[in-house]
């Protein structure tokens, strides 16, 4: 049977063969793990999905939740599946041994988790979105509220939610009216209106635990004056038995293009003045804790991205393989047999791009989560601020690049199987739905371009870009003792030098205050900065199927010569067509920055 | 009032500035035509557009076709749209005024019915097939078969239908199996199974008329075995009276992921031996009649590719314009007022993009519409004969380029639109999800593409090459005496040179036997060529904007300069880009052909 969420071999490639995890059980946190349990918690990981995630991602779609008497009625589906995921410590793979855990490498955690993410998006999102809520906590919240909250959310039986966007504000924080009044009793007042909170209502979980941005009376404007609050659904008394309904109201629920089985909920806190919030850490320093959650999320999101797209890659080429039609160009006697598509050179296109773009963000996706356990799990705390660096400074691309382009794999998918492919008989389309939103969400494209041009690139005296440059430059190394990969590798050179000078022009042009002139057409070096960094992985990808290669295990040459093929299909095909961007980027072309409204 | 379906002010601008239509009231058919009636009859179309087409846009959406008792359900309002349209005139436009049509311009016809396919496509695909349909039978239909079929059609009491697909052989018409028997009284029993026909039931007209490719009995194998049937709905006694149902079964709806107003249908003939079909023409001439109806409605095709983007660039313009939120990368005080995201930099791109997409394809799916008229009213045979071969030539990029490139502006239209751009609570979702088909239908992308280099570029010497050519150049000339115009017309200059060069090698390669490999990239060659048409368009424009800035009209400078400027961001922005793709061409890159199946 074929597989349909991801290829584990390409898996095994990713963990064993390019990004070494086994070398993580040498760490203390992880050394009673091994290959072997690696591999168990990914098969099990494997087994719910496909039982109890992929069969009502479609129904899921078909059945939106429902807005009855106050609250989100969801398909009865979605709670085994979320039970069977908690059962099975998915929620918890990376907490310590002794709360529960399963104490993975959090590379682990995300492999297991991505089977969830293609099988069925808006089943896991409540998980994610759980898990985000919680670390958050753990992180920052005093011992009280991690009793009353935290407990229970790692027992699975209280969800969370991230509730930052105002009907008023969208991307920008800044502006959020939410307000938050002290009461006599240490907590707060929460006065405001949500949009767009994911998984903001259902009936699930017992309880849901809202960390809501808020301002306090004596918040400096801007950014400076945000503080982060826990607003349950439910108190929680101190037996931590379930209070009184808290003042927060299910408002409305949004109608979306995709990603239906998640809630998207307007929510309306303290509509009669009696909505408690609780202050997490400090005031006015909530949007640097959010942050935490944020870009974890903002990994979720691409990881996310990175399996609708796989998904449809994986389908559409099993179509291609069973569906005959037409015959080679050079073949065009009508008597004789159709050939299935997947001969036809454009169909093969259309394959090689999506294979491209899907496993090229795929290893970036698991090549951050390795990054995340070196914050944590090096031995040094230089060595862990260096990851960090590297990560924060990756963090835009690993959310926009495959939100951008595993969705492009999704429309190849759709075309692909063409008609077909345009019917909900069929589930390509779905994946291009639910993809959509990967733009938009979690800091949009926009967003993120600003970013990383404006912050990230310079953050530290441009530490993480020193490093990306080195480990770039170093790859290029490996890779020269190879006289093969020149074709490969020599695209690559010729992108980071013209990148590497391009950053430095427009830094310097930040530094002289030409702020706006800088900025403009920061979503053409986000592209070219992201193909850079694909690129890359896909080099070292390519590196690695050739050692795969030489040691001669016959039974898996095909499987080292696609990579290869697809490592060419990038290098060659996509990586060059950056040039043009970045000409326009040394010109600091004007265009866009001096249209005015009154001329479209 | 903002204009929500087309610019008017565009509009003008295409017709009586740079397509030049009152020129056409100086041919004999069109002489009792005038800018005024041009106008009266775009601004009837506008009305009937808005108030009976644009307000069951959604509705069509949320209500998709229901399979009842055999037949298809729709919706109440689209059966008084189509026929307002029709009592209109619009769906004979094109007609001599004595049969009751309006004898105009295909040039305005098309200006006309853009206004339909921009309020609502779905409803408009019944009359642009019916208009298709009738089109066939009165180019090669007897004339019993005309007073039968196209009588009733032309009065808006029969609908039309293009019955080609068949489940087993998608875009490969030479393998269709649908069959025609000979019966004695000289019509024929038609047998077999039809998917995705759009319209193919409907409870609208009185009758529905199929037209059906089929196979003969003595039928040679391939596309030279293909004919063309009339199969009625319901047979039509000689008095003209509805007859029995004839032995076509609608075999179910397919459930589509946008366009959902339109039936989509299986439809099976002669289940019980009694389907009776009109043989149109000779036998085994069938497809090249059906290429008729194949190529207006691929020009129908793009302009509603064009018209979704047009419909969603002119929604988020209007949003940009209200919605405030943030400020300018250099005015950061966050006590400062938000601006209209129209004030963003990213955002103009978004907009400004779309602007060049769906103006320059608009243009070109006019000047086409025009390049009709030259072929059926240009003095003489020659002439006509010339404008015959250059539409031809451009018919693939008319319906390609905007189905990818139009597509591409309403994905940007709901990212300016945010999270409210992914609910269904705003249209520019829909917009996608309907525009999505585009490339799929009347020919995918793939087949156009193939069309266009192995067969069109090439056909009568390269005649119309040479012609679209000498065209360029020609305008070329005239922009070269702007200095101004300098930095657009260099661009375009450089790329038709190597895509002309580029266009040689390939043909000396197919000339050669090397056909696999010269169209494996044809997808590349037929993005450059595109690319090339749409940009000459955009200088057109340029020259024509900058003679109306020296008329000095002030009211209509922004008009002019909003031109230039978009101009200028498709010659400078995306012309440039093709460059990448030619060198792949020129190297006659195989990563895609040599890619093997098992690889993948």
């Amino acid at each position: 049977m074929s597989e349909t969420l991801l290829s584990s071999r390409n898996l095994a490639f990713e963990l064993y063969e390019v990004l070494d995890a086994e070398a993580l059980t040498q760490r203390e946190r992880f050394a009673e793990h091994s290959r072997e349990t690696f591999d168990a918690a990914i098969g099990t990981a494997r087994g719910i999905a496909e039982e109890l995630f992929a069969p009502h991602n479609r129904k899921n779609d078909e059945n939106e939740p429902q807005y009855v008497d106050g609250g989100a009625v969801l398909i009865p589906e979605v709670k085994p599946a979320l039970e069977a995921f908690i059962e099975a410590g998915f929620l918890n793979a990376t907490r310590d041994f002794e709360v529960g855990g399963m104490q993975l490498p959090n590379l682990l955690s995300q492999a297991c988790f991505a089977h969830f993410q293609s099988a069925n998006i808006a089943t896991s999102s409540y998980a994610m979105l759980t898990m985000g809520a919680s670390n958050l906590i753990e992180s920052f919240g005093n011992s009280e509220q991690k009793q009353r909250f935290l407990t229970p959310m790692i027992e699975g039986r209280f969800y969370g939610t991230m509730a930052l966007t105002e009907p008023h504000a969208g991307s920008s924080l800044s502006d959020i009216r939410t307000r938050a009044e002290p009461a006599a009793d240490g907590t707060y007042r929460i006065k405001g209106n949500k949009i767009f909170i994911s998984g903001g209502d259902q009936p699930i979980s017992e309880n849901i635990v809202h960390m809501v941005l808020a301002k306090l009376p004596d918040a400096p404007p801007g950014v400076k004056g945000i503080s982060l609050f826990i607003v349950p659904k439910f108190l929680v008394n101190e037996d931590g038995s379930l209070g009184k309904r808290n003042d927060v109201v299910l408002a409305g629920l949004f109608h979306k293009m995709g990603w239906r089985g998640t809630t998207s909920t307007a929510l309306n806190f303290g509509d009669n003045g009696e909505c408690v919030g609780y202050l997490v850490g400090k005031p006015h320093a909530g949007l640097s804790y959010m942050f935490q959650m944020m870009n974890e999320a903002r990994i979720g999101v691409g990881m996310g991205a990175i399996m609708l797209g796989y998904a449809g890659y994986l389908y559409s080429l099993e179509y291609a393989r069973q569906r005959p039609q037409g015959r080679h160009p050079d073949g065009k006697n009508p008597t004789s047999a159709q050939v299935p598509i997947v001969e036809h050179a454009d169909v093969r296109r259309m394959l090689l791009t999506q294979k491209a773009y899907v496993e090229g963000a795929f290893d970036l996706g698991l090549y951050a989560a390795r990054l995340f356990d070196d914050t944590q799990t090096l031995a040094t705390a230089e060595e862990r601020q260096q990851a960090h660096e590297l990560l924060d400074l990756l963090t835009p691309i690993v959310k926009s690049w495959p939100s951008e382009f595993c969705l492009k794999a999704n429309e190849l998918a759709i075309q692909i199987l063409g008609g077909h492919g345009y019917t909900r008989e069929y589930p390509v389309e779905q994946y291009y739905r639910d993809n959509r939103l990967n733009p938009i969400h979690e800091g949009t494209h926009g967003i993120q371009s600003l970013d990383l041009l404006g912050r990230k690139v310079s953050q530290n005296n441009g530490a993480g870009l020193k490093q990306l440059t080195r480990l770039i430059q170093a790859c290029c190394q490996r890779a020269a003792a190879s006289e093969s990969l020149d074709p490969l590798r020599q695209p690559l050179e010729n992108l980071v030098v013209r990148l590497s000078s391009v950053t430095l022009e427009l830094l310097g042009d930040l530094i002289q205050g030409k702020v706006n002139q800088a900025l403009a057409n920061s979503a053409l070096y986000l592209k070219v900065f992201g193909h850079a960094v694909i690129g890359w992985r896909w080099l070292e990808q390519a590196i690695c199927a050739e050692e795969g290669l030489a040691r001669g295990n016959s039974a898996d040459a095909d499987f080292y010569l696609g990579k290869l093929q697809a490592a060419r299909y990038f290098l060659t095909w996509e990586v060059p067509s950056c040039h043009h961007d970045l000409a326009l980027l040394v010109a600091r072309d004007d265009t866009c920055l001096t249209m005015q409204d009154n001329w479209f």
